[in-house]
């Protein structure tokens, strides 16, 4: 099995810089003539030979372009309230795994951390790694933080918005199998460790989102982000 | 929010000791007269005062016992086969979260740790403390790690057994909700990093368990383990 790596471009040449140059050529020690899997953050997979592995970067040429079929069928987006920064980590390994095309951090009354703690270029290097892992080509994009409003102002454009609600009761996630099966946009959005202001659940439902329970115990954010995401995702076959 | 604590006992008197004793006393300085729940891993909360703060134990005087919300309504146990440590803490962790009462432990043939790596003790522990956290009372058991032949042999008297395999391609888990839905006994097989041996993936089948992959991405050992649980959780709303 090819290892992957992320390549700069390719386009004319195939180019591989940065930490992936170092990683393949100090850390792997791969060497002229290996064969690897670059990937480009679209649809394909690159397979392709090194030519020349450089002080800065590395060469390859291409053996064959190949549709890559681990890429999410569907889109969703998930919408997460600031949390700790070893739970956003664990949160984004986790999300990538699972397919989803977004992940957008964005601010809330309860949260404990401040904005700059998730920082955004770290996540997208855990999403990067992760995307290799299950060998998605198409990398999970990291955005924010953004404020409340602009993330209700983001909430257009789906078919579905489901909200991971604490003080919901009633709703179950599986009530809505069938809608969740017949969308091709979905929306997740996932609170904060303190939960959200009950003037924040209530301007999240005026924007159409479906508020559910999940379950009769409460779930730490991070579970409850990776466990409705892995529904969703396993009930779509995303 | 009253905290909460795991009591030696709740038959005549209501004794804390241990780990659970100096955790009340010297980290939370709580005081004769306080508030706690007591829990003794059964159906209930033991809402008490304390009355004693001694050197090795804490006595209570109990105010009301109040049957618990928040235990699993239907029995899910899981068969995990051993993995890295943090990998499996992780596991206990999320599972004890997502209402599992039993928490299997075995050997396969690729697993990449030693039998020894996965502490019974500490795995305990780390259920012990997320109970608390999602307020259950009724804490999830760990046992193991039995043999592969053993882990085959106690897969009878369950419902249904979904089985994570990842050499599965067509059957998903959603063509099995119904037949989840009116289960009540509920098996779930996961496997170690390295996956399991084909003759291992016959033996699970032949035993009667229902083999459903998790989607076109290969799910590390843990996600897997936490994203199908979850699935399973949320879908019968345990």
């Amino acid at each position: 099995m090819c290892k992957r790596f992320l390549a700069d471009t390719v386009a004319n040449e195939i180019v591989i810089s940065g930490q992936e140059h170092i990683h393949l050529a100090n850390v792997l020690r791969m060497t002229e003539g290996d064969h690897i899997v670059a990937t480009n953050n679209d649809d394909y997979d690159y397979e392709c030979e090194i030519i020349k592995i450089g002080k800065k970067e590395t060469k390859c040429k291409l053996i064959q372009k190949i549709k890559n079929n681990h890429n999410p069928k569907k889109h969703i987006d998930v919408f997460h309230a600031l949390i700790k920064n070893d739970k956003m980590s664990l949160v984004t390994q986790k999300l990538s795994e699972l397919g989803i095309s977004n992940l957008v951090l964005f601010e809330s009354k309860f949260q404990t951390v401040k904005p700059s703690e998730n920082k955004q270029e770290k996540l997208l290097k855990i999403s990067e790694q992760s995307s290799k892992q299950c060998k998605r080509s198409k990398i999970m994009n990291i955005s924010g933080p953004v404020t409340f409003k602009s993330m209700l102002e983001m909430l257009t454009n789906y078919d579905i918005i489901i909200f991971a609600n604490e003080t919901e009761t009633a709703t179950l996630i599986s009530n809505y199998n069938e809608a969740i099966q017949h969308a091709d946009k979905i929306a997740i959005i996932i609170g904060s460790e303190g939960g959200f202001e009950l003037s924040e659940i209530k301007e999240i439902i005026e924007k159409g989102a479906i508020s559910v329970t999940l379950g009769d115990r409460i779930l730490r954010a991070e579970t409850a982000a990776i466990v409705l995401t892995g529904y969703i995702s396993l009930l779509i076959n995303n």
